[in-house]
């Protein structure tokens, strides 16, 4: 397969930024001194797991800060929000990463993305002791990344005999409350989850775990509860990039950390999760090539969470009223003049897009506006995206609104999650909503629902004469249908034509996944006609929907008889055309109103 | 009109807020200790100018703090980002906002939200004196607002009497080179900035400009470019809500400022701006019922910048080829034969909602899924809302990788931003886009292009008998339409039918709003049968697209000639309605694809 268009928009970017030769290799424990300046990887995963790679995106380094947010996560999944926001702040402290200080007035650490506050996270994972608590973290990234991850025994090694000041850290939070567990204990911890090891594209599904509310994309696991995302995006946010974080937010945008060993992911939540390695570093301490990276391809797409351009509003699709589109539902002709004359009264607004806060507030302005001569109210929301939870309330102010301006409230096609959330007559799809509606404006207008018809008031038949219908009666066969009966069935022989003289008969097409109902026939109407006309197989199925009544004859036997005299013919044919014409405005008209 | 669904929702978080009665009004200068503590007003307007008030939305107060991301926005306009940057930085500073301190290597304020940076930013709007960059701040801030501002006298007068502070840090600044203006002159114009007197109405309405790109959404007027939009909401981001900038992310997640009149503007970027107002402010100059009004509202409808939730990524609505939905063109009978059989390599990607980032990558990937047995591939963008302009570079790259297929593109109902940038054969909708490739097909079949038919290849004529269609051709007429030209329009009488022997006839409708194509005829077809049938008024419009020979005569001419021989009217009648029955079943055909 050809590559796809981000590979090469994101080839271009690495391309641009391999030319950054500036910046140093982070000295302070030996392990990371080794590294290769020239290593440069990049991996951008989507929430629905596509997934770009390039460069040395699978080569393999330790983790080090960029393990901070997820551990926080962790503490935050087993403790809770309040309890673990009494052990560690979440405000930018304005300091290097490695100060040893506390805030003043509450001893705790500024924010989790520094050292003093991620001792203080590590030791806030599930379990008693350092065996515990490493198996907890190195479990929960894991389930970020999507597969189990290893610690670097040679660089934890090196970190714990140069992890003097973290030592000191230690202490002074256990000296001030701030710490239960053993110190070298919790030290040790904070040292082994450094150094896990990951690579770009790890980092990148982590990241996109992030995006995704919690849940990895690839696996399809949960990695932490959805109310405690934006919480640690927030963190990032404000303090993921050391000194720079201001400007980081002020160029890219995006929630982002970065680690010593020259890793940085970011997030674009809803998204993908964006990860570059390359091990020389800048004075703040962040990856020169990631910056670099992030920035252009963040001016390059303009994904900048702040940039988001306004709202297209383009929520509402189309209004229409159901005098000018119909229900699929046949009707009989007097049927047929009250729906013309008071089918005005019922309003459909069909919706489209995602129903997040501000399309649902456009939204509830256009069912205000709609309010105005209407009887009933159709919102028809199949074609409408993700509807947010957290939008029921407006859903429901929604019904409210409507039902006090005396207006009945149909939803068509609600989401799953809002069903029987909404006062309202709810239906699968918008053709049985306008059914019910028409179904309404009849019983409104005091019509029967029930009629038996003579075969002198089937409409191809009128005006054939006394005689003629008799003669169609002696050939042809009365036959009832209970719901759910087949009339035939798409594949059987075309020959017959049936005149429906009571109930109800659903025309039904398939294609490969599905059945739907394309018409259905009352009393007075014909079914089965244009196979017969044609000859064949049939190319659709008839079924009653209720108790049906139908008489029944070959079509070739029907035109024998009208033959005999030449003015029946012409009047049987001119009748047919009559019907099928009707049919063919009937759909133009549906769609005129539905441009 | 009945309230809307906001209105309450507003209303209930409003009631819950104003139990709130702790926190002390600022009593930093004299005019602001007098303020009401009961006063509180919450505005929220929306980037297509909806507006919600509440309680004293409209009551004035002085903007102070407030207008400092404006007047940055100001400076950034003036005189663009790099010099900006050289004055002032964007990185939290963790000390409070009134500390007369700066970036120790730069000398820069740490940034434009604290008093030092504030002071820098007001000396780069506009003006060489007091009075010519007051009216450039008024100026500037009444086109957020949307109406003329004031300033207020008496509060200034009280700035300046207790400002020493702020004289100091001008004198500070001016040590250090970072001023270039009279200390006294800028000190004095950055109390009157202070002292502009604003209601929450004006601060949303304000919040809502940053949240439309930099239009203000009530008057349409741009106050601020584009670009540094999302650069004053980044600073505002990290840095507006004094020593409450972490935890206001980590709890709401908007971009917000707040001042010690107890104002609070937050924006969500794309669809609105929230203002509330309430004097009592909490330990760190922010207004108590601000942030709980905030928070509470945030949580409600949860929109925090960092929640987004994962893309639906319902972006293709669905796929079809084009030997199952057809252009609107009639062809004839050896023409859909050809497309029956060849048409099956148009694929059709019909695409919908905003195409950002996410999308356009997920639509990317179907491009590449449905390039295996295609010859064309038709991209359907009428459905789709926004589609970013950074986005036009993963249109070209989709180009790319389609042609690298060997697949020809066709783009139907590109937007006016991406037209003549994108290589690929465009069209306006999708009809033309499918006529198009059926032409395409038809040629590389090698079926010649011109017909000139005799009566006896009319369909509806067919089996007729050579004497029959003689004495129809006596009392015919046979015209010629050059293009545009109407063999009827909507409203005239319809008696006639014609039989197309050349060329090619347009069928329109036309509802309140414009004409539209809806299906087109061509040799050996026939049009006007319908309405003749019926009689009374034609309900379409009738146009020769190309040069077009029709045979035309009266409906009931025609029928009286048949009827000579029953066997003749017979067929003429099976004709007409196996031509009109295979209208509906096209249209079904369509439909069933289309699902």
């Amino acid at each position: 397969m050809s590559p796809l268009p981000l590979d090469a928009q994101l080839s271009a970017v690495f391309d641009n930024v391999r030319r950054r030769r500036d910046g140093q290799v982070a000295s302070y424990i030996p392990a990371l001194a080794e590294a290769d300046p020239d290593l440069f990887g990049v991996s951008l995963v989507t929430v629905d797991a596509g997934s770009y790679d390039i460069g040395d995106s699978h080569h393999p380094f330790t983790i080090q800060s960029v393990s901070k947010p997820f551990s926080f996560g962790l503490a935050l999944d087993e403790h809770g929000l309040d309890a673990t926001l009494e052990s560690v702040g979440v405000e930018p402290s304005g300091d290097p990463f490695n100060a040893i200080e506390l805030d003043l007035r509450t001893h705790r650490p500024y924010n989790p993305m520094v050292n003093t506050g991620a001792i203080v996270t590590t030791s806030l994972v599930r379990g008693s002791n350092e065996v515990e608590r490493t198996e907890s973290i190195v479990r929960g990234l894991s389930r970020f990344a999507g597969r189990r991850l290893e610690i670097d025994e040679d660089v934890f090694a090196s970190e714990r005999e140069t992890g003097d000041r973290n030592f000191a850290i230690g202490y002074l939070l256990r000296n001030f409350g701030m710490l239960d567990a053993d110190v070298n204990d919790v030290v040790e911890t904070y040292f082994r989850q450094c150094s896990v090891v990951v690579t770009a594209h790890d980092l990148a599904v982590m990241g996109a775990t992030l995006a995704n509310g919690g849940i990895n994309p690839v696996t399809g696991q949960r990695a932490l509860r959805e109310e405690h995302v934006s919480r640690v995006l927030s963190v990032m946010s404000t303090c993921g990039m050391y000194d720079y974080a201001g400007e980081w937010v002020f160029r890219i945008g995006l929630p982002a950390k970065s680690g010593v060993s020259g890793a940085v992911v970011a997030v674009l939540p809803g998204e993908f999760g964006l990860a570059v390695f390359s091990p020389p570093l800048d004075e703040h301490g962040n990856s020169v090539r990631g910056i670099a990276f992030a920035e252009e391809f963040s001016q390059r797409f303009r994904i900048h969470l702040m940039g988001r351009p306004p709202t297209a509003r383009r929520v509402v699709r189309r209004t229409y009223r159901g005098d000018a589109v119909r229900s699929k539902r046949g009707r009989t002709a007097p049927e047929n003049a009250v729906l013309r004359e008071h089918g005005g009264g019922t309003h459909v607004i069909e919706v489209q897009g995602d129903l997040g806060f501000g399309a649902t507030e456009a939204l509830s302005r256009a069912v205000q506006e709609e309010l105005d001569g209407a009887t009933r109210l159709v919102i028809d929301l199949r074609r409408s995206g993700t509807i947010e939870p957290a939008m029921g309330a407006m859903f429901r102010a929604m019904s409210g609104m409507v039902e006090s301006a005396g207006v009945e409230l149909i939803l068509a096609g609600l989401p799953q999650t809002l069903r029987g959330r909404v006062p309202a007559h709810e239906f699968v799809d918008v053709d049985s909503a306008l059914e019910w509606c028409e179904d309404q404006v009849l019983s409104d207008a005091g019509l029967p629902d029930e009629v038996i018809l003579g075969l002198d008031e089937i409409e191809l038949l009128a005006g054939l004469g006394a005689e003629t219908l008799e003669r169609i009666e002696n050939v042809a066969e009365l036959i009832v249908l209970e719901p759910g009966d087949p009339a035939f069935r798409e594949g059987d022989p075309a020959e017959h034509i049936y005149f429906v003289r009571s109930g109800l008969v659903d025309v039904l097409l398939s294609n490969h996944e599905r059945a739907k109902r394309v018409s259905s026939v009352g009393p007075g109407s014909v079914f089965g006609e244009i196979g017969a006309l044609e000859g064949g197989l049939r190319s659709g199925t008839c079924i009653a929907k209720s108790k049906t009544e139908c008489t029944v004859l070959r079509w070739d036997e029907l035109r024998a008889i009208c033959a005999q005299d030449p003015a029946v013919l012409d009047r049987l044919y001119t009748n047919l055309a009559m019907t099928l014409a009707d049919r063919l405005r009937k759909a133009d008209d549906e769609r005129r109103a539905l441009w």
